[in-house]
């Protein structure tokens, strides 16, 4: 499995995409498939693939993250970005979807982020409490919900023990669940750190160890080998670990978040390695909201633009 | 409001339609709206209309309703028919969901039937038992339920009290709730009959008054006089018999019924007044599927003609 | 659909027999198909058919049942029957799981029947109590549970709303819910009989619509047609209708009954019949042991030959 | 956004007050509607802002508040005050709300203070404990609840578990709920102090994201720039701070509290800036009682005349 | 009990195996019993014995368990491979038997882990958190329970708490319990650590005293003597020490553990050695799956050969 090479885009035009398998064919049950199957073939590109735009930043880091585009700190422009921009669905806290959701209701799929904080106390032992429950997204109308577990935090056990209660409601109310798995604490900083290949493969692995349908993971980075376990040491290129890293996930659907701002070509980039490797979709939120309206509509659609070569099925054998 | 004319047709072009209240002007909170905008303007015609194939028959009269087509006693047959005739959704009771709507998920809205019955006992105390739940329409990704309260029924007692249950869940789950008003029983046999405009009027405002977010009525016969209240023993146009009812259910969205199968000029004629009167849609059932395959989609297609020419707005102001 | 030949016996042999579906395609989730597959393909002909052993006719008729052959009111016998005879399920009320299952724990599937009744009082407004719930039916290991609808009779909403609540919880559990559908009551009485064609055909569909995974059903007379609805009062052919009848309960799974012993060649003849209109099994009881043992075993080894020749399979595909 | 005028009052005549929304334009379910409206337009200036009167130092501070006016720690003698004084509303925790209100019942809104502590422990990872619950407010006839959430603490999880069952409540029970967003604890000491205009902006818009309907905020202090994230460090006019502030609360309604006295003119300066900003109203305290009594009503005078220059509306588009 | 003799081998073949009580004699309640059995007599080598493939090294160590196979990081690989080799049940979290064991369902028993954890943390104080119930494990048709108990942990009491509710609930639905003993975390590193024999004894008398009706357990070390109790401290033989284990677990069944790869003549020996004193079964993951597929087959073959020579029976007496 490893490779000395790391000249990966090359390689992205080179081999065929990896398989995505039909959404029929996870084992879901009626209810998360209707509600994905919406999602993924009734928005967006309507072809199997997602984008979605999270919008929960102003809890996470602060209104700061509005400052680049003082616009950006009302709701409704934000939602009606999304609508402009063809996007799968809005990723909101619940004080958001209740006081706006009611205006775009039908109009695009609310994802319903059921846990979060501020990054104002220490992350050492990192833990997202609930401020939400999937009965919440149910009486909302909403077609997913979102939880965030700290992959490797000192407070595991209190982060397995809410997520398994989200969990069992996603099961029982048909709710399609959307984990973001985030290496994250003292511990996975003692062992290279939150962006490593070894950091985000474990952390798409337990997601769907754990019964994530979807998983929301950072593009890893496969050159920062120092403190992480030796069979991730080697000399990996992005194209093999983001493939690995899928693998991981098994039939939880992979999303590949844009994280902070970067350069455009760069995420393209990612972007395009991620849905060679079988991710079903992206996540970007700052990268999008933070540049001017039409500015964010174009890099939108240059989303768009790699999101529509990978096309997959809703039913198999179709 | 009494009238004598009964030259109806020409009304129905002569007039303008009476106006139906944008969506999100009716009252609705977040959960039934995105269930209701979902149906309304993301299938079918999208023009907030409504036409639902409704399959609980081989229930509420046996497979006898299949002789007339065979092919019909299928499911996966009708739900496909359903599809390529353009219908906003499908109405099936709880087994019939859990073993085909999975296959279709996500494809066309999915309206669980929560109560019905045999024709076997008598009707004179006519109740309709609770087979399935709001919980179990949410946990299968339905956008709405149906309950048939059978008004005037002398079990009405146990009729309301079951009814308040489902009204207060699909409350709680943001589901839409359409009330199948039937009048039923002996009483009403007593008083003119289930179809007179006395017992559909009535029917339709007992529905509104319990909080029916769509009530699915017959279409009132005004000319049946006989026996009912002297108020109604006027002789009323089948427009304004119709015009008074949709009034009657105020901001209950009205669905108009096939009931069983008749002329089609005269079934089209009805559909017409209905609109005209402001209804929202229609419910056939055996009109349209107990004829040939093609011939179903030629009579769902004559639906739809009816019902493009009908629009309403999703949002106020708009 | 209407047929005036009656020699239906050739018609069985001529034509290829109706297509039963693969276990995995019919909408069951991972519990009820764990269970049923558990059935249907690792016990008795392991090939998706199956043989039931029903003895609750200690409760249903009382111990006059066991006068033909007294060893067949000790449970042991009849356990060791269904072991020897390669039966793929024994049917006891709660007393006799309680009591003996433990001894053949793990040997032959129990199908825990959870309503039942005397046959003292009227059956003029049947309705069959619970005995036991799904949850003693999981506590035992039970791989199946029954329960005894009694379509058409006039305590139908008492029935149905006990039924809900069984099939809510089989649904909850994984349960496979096998369904007793017995046309009863002063109403069927009125209208044919609760073994007419209408009948049989009617129950077999009410159990499909409320969502039964299995329906056991006694075989339809078609010669019966007084008193039926119009549509039955055709000469249709026994395999005519039971093949309307297996159409009618679509994906819920048909077992046919021996009821009442009859002679053995007309039996066989039936069983033939109902597999070939894509039955899955066969449920007789009395006619297995109410003979002498040995007499028993033969009778039971010609069930199995019957069984044999239509095979189904696990996998769609395969 | 970074500005270098700090000439903030003129900008306030300067240009037109930021739009308030209309009340019904905020997605208010029918309950927390009806209440919010009676504080609005049925007490106090009834022109869509408030004015309110807190009295829960005597617990959060305690009674070393009432030394500069002994008569304020009586309990009658500052609900007299805020009926004589034109308040929207009065602050009380369950105590003096089940000893006291019944004699005012219906005279002047009751907002129950569901959380509160004493000052004797740290504050260092502070934690206000539940006194009372939403039902309490229900059964006293409230027409609001308060709740405390300290922003930032390292006890954030408790904290937001805490208020994640008040909000389910509120919501439950259509009961307004005010949150009283205060940063708080060692956390935000090292990241600038709870005075500073990104710790005040971070907690408008946490309470925003977490569903408040309204929320109580201390005025933002843009020049406290230290050890703040570098988007907060430049040289921001009050105005632009709390214009920031207002916006990032979107449809929680804001309320600018008086904190501990300052001098009067400071004070009615903030407050015209707060309602050119957008906010809704008032909440000061010791600011009111800790004066002589007629002092009291003066200074209550003057803020009223602030408030009466920026009414808004029940109705959109009225 | 002391004995200084180390050719342990050659004991292997000199004395008859310990007896192995019938599974019908150790007290097992019908379900329990049901299900055991199934496992036990209807799977793998249907002799009373059992081999388990455990696959959730995924969420234990992470992904870098499968760099030495790739092919094992995919579940169905694995599956298939439980199928082929022969075993009697499968091991996994909840995430991959809801989205894996719909397609296997029937096929080889499902023992549902319900907790785990990462790698990632400190084990000082280790603690497994729960991520599915034992009704999990009924809904998904699981035949057996897997439960983590980090015997001597400083989180004991937690431990404990957790373990009883998990053993409540599978006394209640029959559902057979098996405790992973795993003596862990910091107390015991200081006591002679987790292999020793003091350890592993411990950890299977613990075990048998809180209830487990199987034991997963390490081989013991019994020449790891240093800082062990003084009972520990002499010269024992391995098939002493796995004998006094065996012993000590008493009626609940003892499966041994591969853990680590290992030599093959070693594990071999260990297995013989295991089954000689007593044991039930094995449990061997990475040992089989991290090699290449035929030679996994291979490796599963010749631990069966070794079960093949300790059969016991399904009832005492027979």
């Amino acid at each position: 499995m490893t490779q000395t090479s790391t000249d990966t885009l090359p390689l992205v035009t080179d081999r065929a995409p990896l398989a995505r398998p039909a959404l029929d064919s996870v084992g879901l049950a009626s209810g998360k498939l209707t509600r994905l199957s919406r999602i993924l073939f009734d928005h967006g590109l309507r072809n199997g693939t997602a984008m979605f735009l999270p919008y929960d930043q102003g809890l996470e880091h602060g209104p700061r993250d509005f400052f680049a585009n003082p616009k950006a700190s009302d709701p409704r422009y934000v939602i009606r970005l999304a609508l402009e921009g063809g996007f799968n669905g809005i990723v909101v806290q619940i004080g958001l979807a209740e006081k706006f959701h009611h205006e775009y209701a039908g109009e695009i799929p609310l994802v319903l982020k059921l846990n979060g904080k501020t990054e104002i106390p220490s992350d050492a032992a990192a833990l997202s409490p609930l401020n939400a429950t999937v009965e919440d997204a149910v009486r909302l109308g909403a077609d997913a919900v979102g939880y965030t577990l700290y992959v490797g935090t000192p407070a595991q056990e209190q982060d397995f023990t809410q997520y398994r209660k989200v969990r069992a409601d996603a099961t029982r109310w048909g709710m399609p669940l959307i984990v973001w798995a985030y290496p994250r604490g003292s511990a996975i900083e003692g062992k290279g750190g939150k962006d490593s290949f070894y950091a985000v493969d474990y952390a798409a692995r337990t997601a769907s160890e754990l019964g994530a349908d979807v998983v929301k993971l950072n593009f890893p980075h496969p050159e920062k080998t120092e403190a992480v376990p030796s069979e991730y040491q080697a000399a990996f290129s992005t194209q093999t670990a983001i493939d690995a890293v899928v693998r991981s996930a098994n039939r939880s659907l992979v999303l590949i978040s844009g994280g902070s701002r970067a350069g455009d070509e760069a995420m393209l980039a990612k972007a395009r390695e991620s849905l060679q490797a079988g991710a079903t979709g992206l996540i970007f939120g700052r990268n999008v909201w933070q540049r001017e309206h039409d500015e964010s509509l174009r890099f939108a659609a240059a989303l768009r633009s790699v999101l529509e070569k990978y096309p997959s099925a809703r039913h198999a054998g179709l």
